[in-house]
């Protein structure tokens, strides 16, 4: 690169867009003594006018498709969201000549094994820390703080919207739907929420991370996906009664039979660090032969913090132009799928929320069945009943059991003819081994 | 870098220094991956003979210069630590033109402006990441992850030694030497545990942390010092009993009188995160502008996990042979020392056990002599008096206040007829601000 500055074109000024132009305009010379040279924004694309928006000298388009074209810009920030026109903008950018850093979790993990593979042909970077964990460095950790190691696991909070959601529900008890409302209002959520309470937007993520831990291609497809719909109230509650919290978890770990790669709600431990990251807080933990137990926390959504992790990858470019390793930690054409263990193969302690008819012999009913099924039983509590149907939830908590097993067990305690159909069946996980 | 592989030449083969190599040899196939070429240790300098180290095809010298000077050696890790013989050897290698990796934080802290600047000279880098916080990578995050932050602080708890060590006296209620000696056994600790001890270890850390967060030149004097030793068990059991944790912390803090430096051991309310890293965890949060608060937590000590650090950075110099960006964030031209804040000018609340007649008038004449210095009393409690000298511990806990003046009320309550010399005076820290 041999231009007097790193010219960055931007596409898409929401929320980080915005709050990236800012840093890039505030922290100019910071940011030209860091990087040897100026940041500058040489053109905006934005499908919508935003007559108040400050794009200083930068040349604005309506057509995104410009910037990848612009002959003045060294590197396109992809900030759209969605794998239609994100996916096309940053071919078009590849082809052109030009790095890409983007945001877009979806996209990489859909289209990511294409994309990097195109740009590492091309010569140029595909970088996306802002993807995962907001302002958390986890890729940068993954790729080069624990490259030396052997990854087992990596697990985490990286939904911030449904963190904050669960936290507001434990605390306050408050409903979904008004957390909910209120996420959005804050900026935490999309317009359209759906896949942060369905987990699809933390499986796109833990996509990611599994694959830079494990050096597997990215595989949309591999995670077991559960989200925070499947929470009620009253499993909060009675999580922690039982010294639980519940968080959303990805979770992807290396075991003898395989990867397992999950996002479910989980019930952790109180006294485990991950219980007690709370809000829109996110944390990832990584577990190497060589480090042990990482731990990153910090905010995993909000505009700033996002566009740190954007400005991050920036001035990677710029001190390192010509590259500084592969996106994926390897080359993708050296991404190594491995076996994945079937969801039903998947083995944890579980929580099981039932409701029952108040008869004493209901318990010993359910204990036969599980003891029938090999699966341990940690505790199980008979809540009072509700005065007006004769009925009363039972709680247990489980030892270790495979899933397709646990299943087994909770449809023939369902077909007991003393038990409501509406179960609640989460996994525990105690962080132990 | 024209070779076919990177060239590692290693002086000093203790602890880290065997796992360095076990890493760079049992990981060979996956580095090769990451890094588009070998890594090869090709010379190994150790001034003791170890007959029954296995360093493979590496030539072995008992002059560590010679490693220096080995033509097929292109990084220099130094594993030796000290400040004599480790910084003749730096600078031979950078003079010969070697990137150089180390892990030696009183170095860098003592010399590093002008290593860094001979390397930035010669067109050579010199990597530090395991200096600091052992597996932790928060030399990279600072220096890369929140490069476009404006940092207001960074702190944290940095020796796992002492953090061994009072996490063992605080849970287990077991004697300072006999945790020293554990430490010592189980390789955490020095032969000479001094620095470890009295908070020279952590300040240099803190030196080089400061250096990254706020641009600014090391300055191995600027940390204010306490170390360990200066707790005791019962101040231990008195912050329990409080709700405090005590942690040996390094604080470096950006505010508008200066930057402030130190190292001490802190009260932590029990309910925050640092307050519950124990063992040899160490735990760092960086508080940028943009990013939020972030926090990273791992091991702070260990051959194998200050083992992960070193290999990153090798990692780091075979994708970047070229550079990087500068050692300490911009380089050493370019950095403005800012002024500091006296020790006396410090300000924070404050955690005070004293011994003084058991006599009711007594508590009423310190509260006089805090108020007349207008310091504000948050608690004060007095311990029941031990049963043969008709003493009495008390404790109590303040509200902010700058050190001189807490010195000068320290003073005047030791000058009463009914107080002991023997006064305990601790900073407390809730990081509400």
């Amino acid at each position: 690169m041999s231009h007097a500055a790193l010219r960055v074109g931007i596409c898409g000024v929401g929320t980080v867009g915005l709050a990236t132009l800012e840093i890039l305009r505030g922290q100019s010379l910071a940011l030209t003594a860091r990087c040897g040279q100026p940041l500058s924004v040489t053109c905006v694309g934005s499908r919508r006018e935003h007559p108040d928006h400050d794009y200083g000298d930068a040349r604005v388009s309506r057509d995104v498709m410009d910037v990848a074209r612009d002959p003045e810009v060294d590197v396109l920030v992809e900030l759209i969201g969605g794998t239609s026109v994100a996916y096309d903008l940053i071919k078009l950018a590849i082809e052109q000549g030009k790095h890409v850093v983007t945001a877009n979790k979806a996209l990489i993990a859909e289209h990511g094994n294409e994309l990097i593979a195109m740009a590492e042909s091309a010569g140029v970077q595909i970088r996306f820390e802002a993807a995962v964990a907001g302002g958390i460095p986890i890729i940068k950790a993954l790729r080069e703080a624990v490259a030396a190691n052997q990854v087992s696991e990596v697990a985490g909070i990286i939904n911030g919207t449904g963190n904050f959601i669960l936290t507001e529900m434990t605390t306050k008890g408050r409903a979904f739907d008004d957390v909910l409302s209120e996420a959005q209002t804050l900026g935490y959520a999309e317009a359209d929420p759906t896949y942060d309470i369905d987990g699809t937007d933390a499986a796109h993520k833990l996509v990611i991370l599994a694959s830079l831990a494990f050096g597997i291609p990215l595989n949309i497809d591999a995670p077991v996906k559960h989200g925070i719909q499947e929470v009620t109230p009253a499993d909060l509650e009675y999580a922690g009664e039982l010294g639980y919290r519940v968080k959303h978890l990805g979770i992807a770990r290396q075991k003898d039979a395989g990867i397992e790669m999950r996002v479910h709600p989980t019930l952790i431990p109180e006294s485990k660090q991950l219980a007690n990251v709370d809000g829109v807080l996110n944390a990832v933990m990584v577990v190497g032969d060589a480090v042990g137990e990482l731990v990153l926390v910090g905010a995993g959504a909000g505009g700033a913090a996002t566009a740190s992790s954007v400005c991050a990858d920036l001035i990677d470019i710029a001190r390192n132009p010509a590259g500084s390793g592969p996106a994926l930690g390897v080359p993708v054409a050296q991404l190594t799928a491995k076996p994945l263990v079937p969801a039903g193969d998947i083995a944890s302690e579980w929580y099981v929320r039932l409701t029952a008819a108040d008869q004493p012999d209901v318990t010993s009913k359910i204990s036969q069945i599980l003891t029938s099924c090999n699966i341990g039983i940690a505790s199980l509590v008979q809540k009072p009943s509700s005065a007006d149907e004769g009925k009363a939830p039972i709680v247990l908590l489980t030892q270790i059991a495979r899933e397709s097993v646990m299943t087994q067990a909770i449809d023939e305690i369902c077909g007991l003819v003393e038990t409501d159909p509406d179960v609640a069946v989460l996994r525990v996980e105690s962080f132990d081994q």
